[in-house]
């Protein structure tokens, strides 16, 4: 039997090649005499691992060679504390956009550390649009303005990177790197945890412009401080070597599939076959986001009434495609749709949701 | 044929059990239609692997219903700043107690924070002893003592708890934990990366005693915060899944063997025969720790003649016997027997070295 299409926001479905390498090899990677899981993290066969996987997101992204990449633990929300400790000075300005959920955690990682300032918040309309970046209030001092490039739970994604002058501009990227080509030099740092687009959870990437490690920053320890992990290779202590060997496996699969462009080509479609599956159903679903607005990686809709919700989602499972239901915040559901995704999942859901309408509409 | 028997000290040899199984259900545990490591963490599976973790992990510690357990990422160099950040007031004292290279990492990480106080350091003496407590120095103010239950480079290891009357003891039991029966509830805190006797890397072991959680502490963003974790059974975000899930499969199997009790039996037969062959030696093979301070966990030595090291660890390579590189602030040589290898291996060891002994005396 086939395995079921998840829809899960993250952790997220694998590539099925890389779930079947890591199986094969699992107790034994190419005669080390032991898993990855219990290699030391400073021995070759894993240094190895560690090299390749950088290359291989260097080469996959186009990350110019004044970026560091870091490999750290602690998700994205870790590194929401650690971008002011280490890029703002103890109380100085911070800007931050919210555009939904994940925008808003970010500053209250970032308030015990800086004066934060909401530069432009959508939430009183739901976070269904994008704030026109006109109608952005930017700090003059602002250490750096950060916004959140895809919203999982609210389903907006910026399309455009936003100009913002000198200022570094800090994009978390969790949910949409490597979605599609992306120009890493109009940024600051890109942070992203990996369990959406990149993998397995339990490894974080981190992009950052190499002059942007010279800001003092805030007293700290050496374990928060970017320039004590960039020195060490990412290894200042010992990293989740099993969660970066499998991130390296999806960079190399994500290459060999054609990588950034062709994901953008299937990722477009994907998302295309989904809102018209919505649009196209005469209001028997519903998705609330400004079309220019709708994120390509988490498709959020509702049912016109939700007492068939129960319904959808145990049909839906019946015929292999699990992990529909929505987020607490909003109910309905939610399809999320990242580069492991096949195009062919995304066209059996629209072909159910075509079905489920017609027989409950 | 068979796995080798890998000495390394961390990310060390897992039960090999363990890695069937997962291996097993790599693609899909029980019917669930994926893998674990793309189960969303709010899910009932996902939900239950973390339940039976803390429960089994309870059981086998007899871990006491004040004390909170926090599955954690970062590591412990991580805790390491933690600890200072929730346990103290800013510029309080604190009291460390140096035995050792993870000593001083603690200590290190701590002194942005805290007036870092050396309790006692055997450091003069190439940290070949432990100090006797009746030499420490403690502040009469600290916030809590540090010490490091086991140091993995220079194998040497308290065997009692030190009493330090009613100030809080915090102990890195990283590479000791779950060896022999433990009194938790003379501790305010005892944390240990997984990585050692625990299972896989990448995922940290906190156990708080439940008062200390209500200090004030630092100012701190929630990621940062243990209370915070506490409140979100260690979901604040997302946790590292598959090494958790891993973690709750070993904790099952130290279970069904018998549990520490069985372990601590394990590790003392296996340290001895190591220990055995080293000082049976007539010096060909030497370990320079004070008797009552050695290590179970790592058994340092060095060859009489540091020409026959390359040798020597290619000719056990040969015999199934892997990973025995001392650490490079030593050299030489170190086994490193956590519960997960058998005792099978350490007498293969003791009788390599017995006849390499021979060959080469």
């Amino acid at each position: 039997m086939p395995r079921p299409y998840n829809f899960s926001a993250g952790p997220a479905t694998l590539p099925e090649a890389v779930l079947q390498q890591a199986q094969a090899e699992f107790l034994d990677r190419r005669a080390a005499g032991a898993s990855v899981l219990e290699l030391s993290h400073r021995g070759p066969e894993f240094m190895q691992v560690a090299e390749e996987a950088e290359a291989d997101l260097r080469t996959l992204l186009s990350i110019p060679d004044d970026y560091a990449v870091l490999f750290l633990q602690g998700g994205a929300t870790t590194q929401q504390a650690l971008i002011p400790l280490n890029f703002a000075d103890p109380g100085q300005a911070a800007d931050y956009v919210l555009t939904g959920h994940w925008g808003a955690t970010a500053l209250k990682q970032a308030e015990p550390y800086v004066m934060a300032h909401i530069a432009a918040d959508t939430s009183v309309d739901g976070y269904r649009d994008l704030p026109a970046r006109d109608e952005w209030t930017l700090s003059g001092d602002a250490a750096y303005v950060h916004y959140t490039a895809n919203e999982t739970i609210h389903g907006v994604e910026f399309r455009d990177i936003p100009d913002v002058g000198d200022v570094p501009l800090i994009g978390d990227f969790s949910s949409s790197i490597a979605a599609e080509p992306l120009d890493v030099s109009r940024f600051g740092v890109i942070y992203a945890g990996a369990q959406k687009n990149l993998g397995p959870v339990g490894i974080t990437v981190v992009i950052v412009r190499r002059d942007l490690l010279g800001r003092a920053g805030q007293p700290r320890a050496p374990i928060l401080d970017y320039r004590a992990h960039d020195r060490a290779g990412s290894m200042l202590n010992t990293p989740p070597t099993f969660n970066w060997y499998l991130a390296g496996l999806v960079f190399k699969w994500m290459l060999a599939e054609g990588g950034v462009a062709e994901f953008a080509r299937r990722n477009a479609r994907k998302a295309a076959v989904l809102y018209e599956a919505i649009d196209g159903s005469g209001g028997f679903y519903r998705n609330t986001v400004a079309v220019d607005a709708r994120s390509r990686m988490n498709v959020v809709f509702s049912l016109h009434d939700d007492g068939l919700d129960a319904r959808f989602l145990a049909e839906a499972k019946e015929a292999g495609l699990i992990s529909l239901k929505g987020h607490r915040v909003l109910g309905g559901m939610r399809a999320s749709i990242y580069n492991a995704m096949p195009e062919a999942g995304a066209l059996a859901l629209a072909g159910f949701m075509g079905d489920f309408c017609k027989r409950n509409g």
